[in-house]
């Protein structure tokens, strides 16, 4: 007999069926067994002899064959009359390192990290990540229909792109490199190269020395630039479109998932587009708070994030206008102020989940940016060469996949949002 | 007016036009000059004043506005009387590297990879990549489909994977990590985890020191694993499904490409299953050519798919049944030949381009097999704990997405199906 998942055997009525799974609960009474199965689509009540379920144990993967039936006392209204069970999978513990078959497993995050081959285990855990595979999906899906091309750039790079620190060094043959911080540099070079819009979803990495609720040494970055733009408003409304699509989409195709979370997604989404320093004014103004040059710091985001949604219902926004001294060297200035930027970034629920800018597409004039910002041109002679052949105006933004994960589900930590994090206290499981 | 892309400029009758993109060629005749105008979908002819056009030069970006009018003198019978050009993004130099106007790009692959911005601009070169892209895609949504999860595994990891060499180091704040040759571990632990099927893709890196016409040191791996299954054939019937239903959507989405390309798929796929010791012995009895123990090698692979073509009329093969010492230690035994494990090779058109087997489920089993092959098994305790708790009957196999791309093509080159390729002498650009 064929495989049936659980989800199937719940919704149609086939009499014979066949489950494989993980025995999630066992109840012997009396001479009756209750196992409750569990596969990746839920969790279904077998019914066996107690002879049967004599050797199992919690956690072992086995097959049942039976009958099903209907039983209102059971689960969802359907059971298994066990005709057979067949172990497939043993177990050697003298203990699980937690419980997980309870409504909340009762373990610290860090645990459950340790043992993500059990934490992960109950269907709520997961169900994060059936999300994040639609928000990426979705993002894939969207951009493709407005003509984007998906592309994969080279992680392991010869130079510091951003000029920065931070960055992880690699082993290249006997050559030091680096862990690409972005695409940042490549992207662009696409557009140039003809592909005109494109977008990647594809690893980046951050040596950043604290370990916060919100960094990850490496996360997963879904990355747009696009070509022949009119103005970094063109690249404001592509993510408005995203985030309004994703919603939409996320509602019917998650809803159970939401539900789980506790979560409701809004109809529509329009997003205010305000300059940095009118934020940085109210933060003080309501708050008495004093914001960096750069921007708001954590807590600022919090609290500006925390007056839209009672001033204007709405818990995005869309910060613009960063001074140039503060963003990289190859963003386009301000034409009514080159002091500032055409640059952007997104709050969500008080946490920045976006970085986009115009790029500078004149030859002449990045290499006098490059300068400017006190950086070699010579380092960075492989993207600055392709400047010298038309590159058209451009710009872009990265999402962070595991960000804007946690900020839909409102979790406490990026770490739940990622299958094996990687941090600066962590490098396994 | 709205920018409007060339093909629908072509396809559409609206008369006045707005379009964006790169100068492919000018030709100057008196006092009039056409223009072909490139951008991502395609080139149209321009018909301006001289004076127009006086400063173009190749591959400046520009905008034209005019009308559009029917010549069945002009490429595609269409061409755009400008009323306006308007320069987008200049250029700087005394020569392109190389002329990229012609029907084919007379340059060194080597060359056309140091200017990358340039040799992608003609068509077919992006062709490859809009390729590339639907053979990732459909992998996706055909695993979607029947059930599988997308997941995303760290490529910085603590230990060397497959007990191998040929890994890249990282300074991992101050310790000692590898760039991961697989996701090996981690898509069998989320099997284990609850997912039951998963696939992921992402960068495989290989620090291999030769240099070949069919290696990279960053690679895409279109990986799958799966739970439950029966045998090892249902993991080549997923992947035989995945083929012919590749093959279907790239004959109606890329019928364009696949022309250029001079190329023609098969409507259905059917993959013998063949034991590596027979392929062994047709290479040696109908070519003389002695094999290793390991398989065939790259010769003897070239060999046995002529044979396949000529006697089976298929461009594919499984190879099963690889020596157990030569596979990796997570390798299922045969159950008939414990020396023989149950695995498998795809050889497409002569090269290798999947690895896969059932993998050894047990605990024990596995404990015992990693200390066989000399191999501590503290080295990979949080893999191998994860064992611990029912894991049930599972296997995978993984596809280099550059390998399939090259050969549905029939390029000659993997580097020509990477857009920045990385190998023992290139990490730039």
């Amino acid at each position: 007999m064929k495989r049936s998942c659980v989800a199937d055997v719940l919704a149609n009525d086939a009499q014979k069926v066949l489950v494989r799974g993980w025995v999630h609960n066992i109840n012997r009474i009396g001479k009756i067994a209750f196992v409750q199965l569990r596969d990746r689509t839920g969790i279904i009540q077998i019914v066996a002899d107690d002879d049967m379920v004599r050797d199992l144990r919690l956690e072992m993967s086995i097959e049942a064959a039976g009958n099903r039936v209907l039983n209102e006392k059971a689960p969802y209204g359907v059971e298994i009359l066990a005709d057979s069970i067949r172990l497939l999978g043993t177990v050697y513990y003298d203990m699980l390192p937690f419980e997980i078959n309870r409504k909340k497993i009762k373990a610290s995050l860090e645990t459950q990290l340790d043992h993500r081959t059990i934490s992960l285990r109950p269907v709520k855990s997961r169900a994060i990540f059936k999300v994040q595979q639609e928000i990426e999906e979705v993002f894939r899906n969207y951009l493709k229909e407005n003509g984007f091309t998906q592309i994969h750039t080279p992680k392991i790079i010869s130079s510091a792109t951003e000029g920065g620190s931070e960055m992880f060094t690699v082993d290249f043959f006997g050559k030091r490199a680096f862990l690409a911080q972005s695409p940042q540099f490549y992207k662009q070079m696409m557009v140039g190269a003809g592909f005109e819009r494109v977008f990647e979803v594809g690893h980046a990495y951050r040596a950043e020395l604290h370990n916060t609720w919100r960094h990850l040494s490496e996360y997963v970055s879904m990355d747009v630039e696009m070509g022949f733009i009119d103005s970094y408003e063109d690249l404001m409304d592509l993510e408005e479109g995203y985030i309004n699509r994703l919603f939409r989409h996320l509602r019917s195709a998650c809803a159970d998932e939401l539900e789980m979370f506790g979560v409701s997604l809004p109809d529509s989404v329009e997003i205010p587009r305000i300059p940095l320093a009118e934020a940085q004014r109210i933060v003080f103004e309501k708050y008495g708070r004093r914001s960096p040059a750069s921007g708001l710091d954590a807590e600022g985001e919090k609290l500006f994030s925390e007056y839209m949604k009672n001033e204007h219902g709405t818990d995005f926004v869309f910060l613009t206008k960063y001074p140039a001294s503060k963003r990289p060297m190859y963003t386009m200035p301000d034409p009514e102020d080159p002091e500032l930027t055409q640059s952007f970034d997104l709050i969500y629920k008080g946490l920045e989940i976006t970085t986009g800018s115009q790029r500078i597409h004149d030859y002449e004039m990045l290499r006098r940016n490059i300068i400017k910002f006190g950086l070699d041109p010579e380092c960075f002679s492989f993207y600055l060469d392709s400047f010298r052949y038309g590159m058209p105006p451009h710009g872009g933004f990265a999402i962070g996949l595991e960000r804007i994960t946690m900020k839909i589900l409102d979790l406490d930590n990026i770490r739940e949002a990622t299958l094996f994090p990687r941090d600066i206290k962590r490098l396994e499981p």
